[in-house]
């Protein structure tokens, strides 16, 4: 079907030499060979970089990043240099970036630099802050070909609305990170930039849509980066990769001026995708957060809604905060290691006194398949034609499940969006419990799976679902895939609930999968709270964060 | 075309005996024949108001009764009555009521009193205030036909969200209000109910599609009214009757549960109503706003967007606020009086030390056909089988105007969604003048022309704009029209600027209208903030109408 001489391939060999040309000669590693389970050691045995930027890169996270340049520790110029260095190093061996422009990045700081010497003020809460940004983002003079051919040797003409919030406020960008062919697939591998590997387990999968940013931050080539979500697609690949994610609520973080390989006007009927941080901790999705609002990004966003951070709702009424955990979507039981660490979780914030109340939420097992028909109702025809432009076949994933349609009829548009009315009104209930309690936020299974091989991730209704319900989610990593682990057998119906749980049941089966593959990966949870309550959901994340993790971070305050 | 005994006759005048009977007979009037033009001052002078009930009635807004109940100046009992019988008058001098319960009212009022009497707290902030609904909301046991034959005789089983939300705040609900067969129109009248007449000027339309409200709160048989706006439908009825209303952003304003006359699922592709107060003062229209949004309506209505009054914006920044004023859309030409009034405005405002800039929004002029097609999108069948169902005919003014059409095809759809997209863009730019200053809010006029004849409104551009854009915007009533307005010459362009404005003219011209029936009209004004940042407009308006009305409130904070 696709010609040898298909001119995306010469395109995407010209992309691949001139990003290559990008990484420094005194920054390239011999990556070892066979390549080891994990590579998360070696940017730090790496000669590369000099103990100070060892430091900077790895005893920090953003937040204090943002305090040590203030108080003059580092320079907005050395923290640049080192994240540059490690994202290098972790290009060579995840494949995670896309656009590099260090240059840039190092020019940017030293102005930085020089302007907090000049006037003693920062520009903004994240001066000096080196931020990754998914290949989505438009940076003015880069592609944003999200590793389509057709979109490629096409520098962007102005910055995506986020771009210039971020350097408003002081942040320092120097790459953005790989993705999947359409944005629409869970592995993040495209023919322009090739695949995104795991650099934690090199056997299984990146996560994806924003695959790659997933992969820089477990390597600490960058600590806080942005992706967006449709789907799954940061809080996917924050699981895969051991970090946290949030997605925001539509309306909440500026996703004007991207692109996403669809054509205009599409997203006043369809779901929409929406933007957010994926990060090593959760104080620094925070800073993000708080940064963007801080920036009043409805002036220059019809989409965005009106709100600053201290604006978008308060978990704990009276000091007191209630959490719900949802075992189960009712579409795919979660497998015996998903199951586990959930209920490790109640345990544990139910040994703090704190309470935690069993949903069920009936509704969303209409989610998914409601999902599935939103996505496809443009018949994938635009992403087609950009295919074919170039003679560029799909990647191997999406040529088994994607194929042109047949844009939906209006009848049917308008029969799918009452659907999701109705279940939106449904699901409210879930909020309250039976003894008529407000219920702050609740936890849930990122994915029914823990990090599945590459190619294998199965249903993403567990994300997906809180896309079409709006709701703000984000992945919280709680600990490490054991031995242990891998004796858990399933409990329970016999039965199947359906194909999806039926494929889901053969990523734990002896006879279908080596459960080995799962050891070196990290097992997460998911924490939900009502729509356009970000500030809400970060409280709860974080209430959750410090008791699974025992530490406390000063700007909890409940 | 119309069957003589087509069934809407039979239902039609059932509907009608059924509400005659719900008006007690000691508060029947004898209606003037012929009418005088005017019929404002004939419920004070009717002998069915007691000294007292002339009063409340005549005496207070929303604001001061709830006040005078909490000091127990008034019962709750003693106001629903009072409210009760004038209603019951306006309504026989206007034809603006649907469904009448005044004898649940004063059952709820005396369940109030006895509550209050019991714990000495109030329900909430409208205890005992009697709030008057369009027809549109759902009350259970009573039809919400808006005026359709086939959707007449069948009780409501749920109340409107929105209408749970005003008697959890302690508001006393006891009639419904008058609109046009299928609320598309701007003269409420219906086949069922007949027309609203204008108590002010029985020559001049009464507005719509919440027409019965504007005429119920122009005779004070209602201080506070709740109606919905799609293309200005709470605007154009406030300023048709002299009074005020304030459309507030989609999702601000719980609208869940109301009979619309279109199918499920429409609203989540279209463009979308927003309920908001009408009413005889501006502290009201934020008594209103408050009380609905200190319900916390986003735990019920998952269209609302999550935000508390506090949370809706400010106008003013540092003491000081910037207002803009935009002259024309470009599309209609104002005619000289509404000219005028808003230049009176503007130097009212100067006079008083207040900055205000000229606004310039060529977008604007896009704006009115593009709602046009989001208008017609759907074709109208599904309210056409309505009144097939029943053999009922358009009203004439419709039949006219409307026909069956094919629903738009998924590429028009998209593109119109891209359309509006841009200009929503666009459109952002109006907040910032000249000189990178803030935009507090921006006046304009509610329409191109005077209060017209029946049946004449011409274009709703300057009020359906602000419905596409999502920009909350309220209607400010300024003066009298005078005999000095009718001698003022049109001045400017001798071409018009197309068939609309062409139209309009005709409304000023004196070979086709005597200009004296605009006497005994109101000249009002629009203001507009950006998208929800009600509390913002509210603001602007309150400076506003404190500097035109040279009175003070209370509540005036700048």
């Amino acid at each position: 079907m696709t010609s040898p001489d298909a001119p995306y391939k010469a395109i995407a060999a010209r992309k691949k030499a001139a990003q290559n040309a990008l990484i420094p000669h005194q920054w390239r590693i011999t990556v070892p060979h066979p390549a080891p389970l994990s590579v998360l050691s070696i940017p730090s045995n790496s000669s590369i970089l000099t103990p100070l930027e060892h430091e900077i890169t790895s005893q920090h996270d953003a937040t204090s990043l943002a305090a040590a340049i203030r108080s003059r520790t580092y320079t907005a110029h050395a923290v640049a240099l080192a994240f540059c260095k490690r994202a290098a190093i972790a290009h060579q061996l995840t494949n995670c970036l896309t656009e590099i422009f260090f240059d840039d990045a190092l020019v940017r700081a030293k102005f930085l630099d020089e302007e907090y010497a000049r006037t003693s003020k920062t520009l903004g809460p994240l001066h000096g802050v080196p931020i990754s940004l998914k290949d989505t983002f438009k940076v003015r003079g880069y592609d944003a070909s999200i590793g389509i051919a057709s979109l490629s040797e096409n520098p962007a003409q102005e910055n995506s609305l986020l771009v210039d919030v971020l350097l408003q406020q002081g942040a320092v960008l120097y790459c953005k990170t790989n993705v999947p062919q359409t944005l629409m697939a869970l592995d993040s591998d495209n023919n322009v930039f090739g695949r995104v590997l795991n650099p934690c387990n090199r056997h299984v999968t990146a996560g994806g849509s924003s695959g790659g940013e997933g992969a820089l931050i477990a390597l600490r080539g960058s600590v806080l980066g942005v992706g967006t979500d449709i789907g799954g697609s940061i809080r996917i690949p924050a699981m895969c990769n051991g970090v946290y994610g949030v997605k925001p609520s539509r309306g909440r973080v500026p996703f004007a001026g991207q692109e996403t390989g669809s054509r205009p006007g599409g997203a006043g009927i369809a779901l929409n995708a929406s933007a957010g941080p994926i990060a090593t901790s959760l104080r620094d999705c925070e800073l993000f957060l708080s940064a963007v609002a801080g920036a009043a990004p409805w002036e220059r966003d019809s989409e965005v809604v009106y709100g600053g951070w201290e604006e978008q709702g308060t978990a704990g009424q009276e000091g007191k905060m209630l959490i719900g955990v949802l075992r189960s979507d009712r579409v795919i039981e979660p497998l015996p290691p998903v199951k586990k660490v959930l209920d490790e979780t109640v345990q544990m914030l139910r040994s703090q006194g704190m309470e935690v109340v069993e949903i069920d939420a009936p509704a969303l097992e209409e989610c998914p398949s409601l999902v599935n028909e939103f996505f496809t109702m443009g018949g994938a025809n635009y992403m087609f034609d950009l295919l074919e432009k170039t003679g560029e076949p799909l990647i191997e994933w999406l040529s088994l499940r994607l194929k042109r349609g047949k844009m939906i009829k209006m009848g049917g548009l308008v029969a799918i969006h009452a659907h999701k009315e109705a279940l939106e009104a449904e699901m409210l209930k879930i909020w309250t419990d039976a003894k008529g309690r407000r219920i702050d936020a609740f936890i849930c299974p990122v994915a029914p799976h823990p990090v599945p091989p590459i190619d294998r991730w199965n249903g993403v209704g567990y994300t997906s679902s809180f896309v079409l319900l709006d709701y703000p989610a984000g992945t919280l990593p709680i600990r490490e895939f054991t031995e242990e682990d891998l004796h858990d057998e399933r409990t329970g119906n016999s039965e199947p609930l359906g194909s999806w749980d039926e494929y889901n049941r053969k990523l734990w089966d002896k006879n279908t999968i080596d459960r080995r593959v799962y050891l070196n990966t990290t097992l997460s949870i998911q924490v939900v709270a009502p729509r356009l309550q970000e500030r809400r959901l970060l409280q709860a994340m974080t209430i959750i964060d410090n008791v699974v993790k025992r530490r406390e971070y000063p700007h909890a305050r409940l």
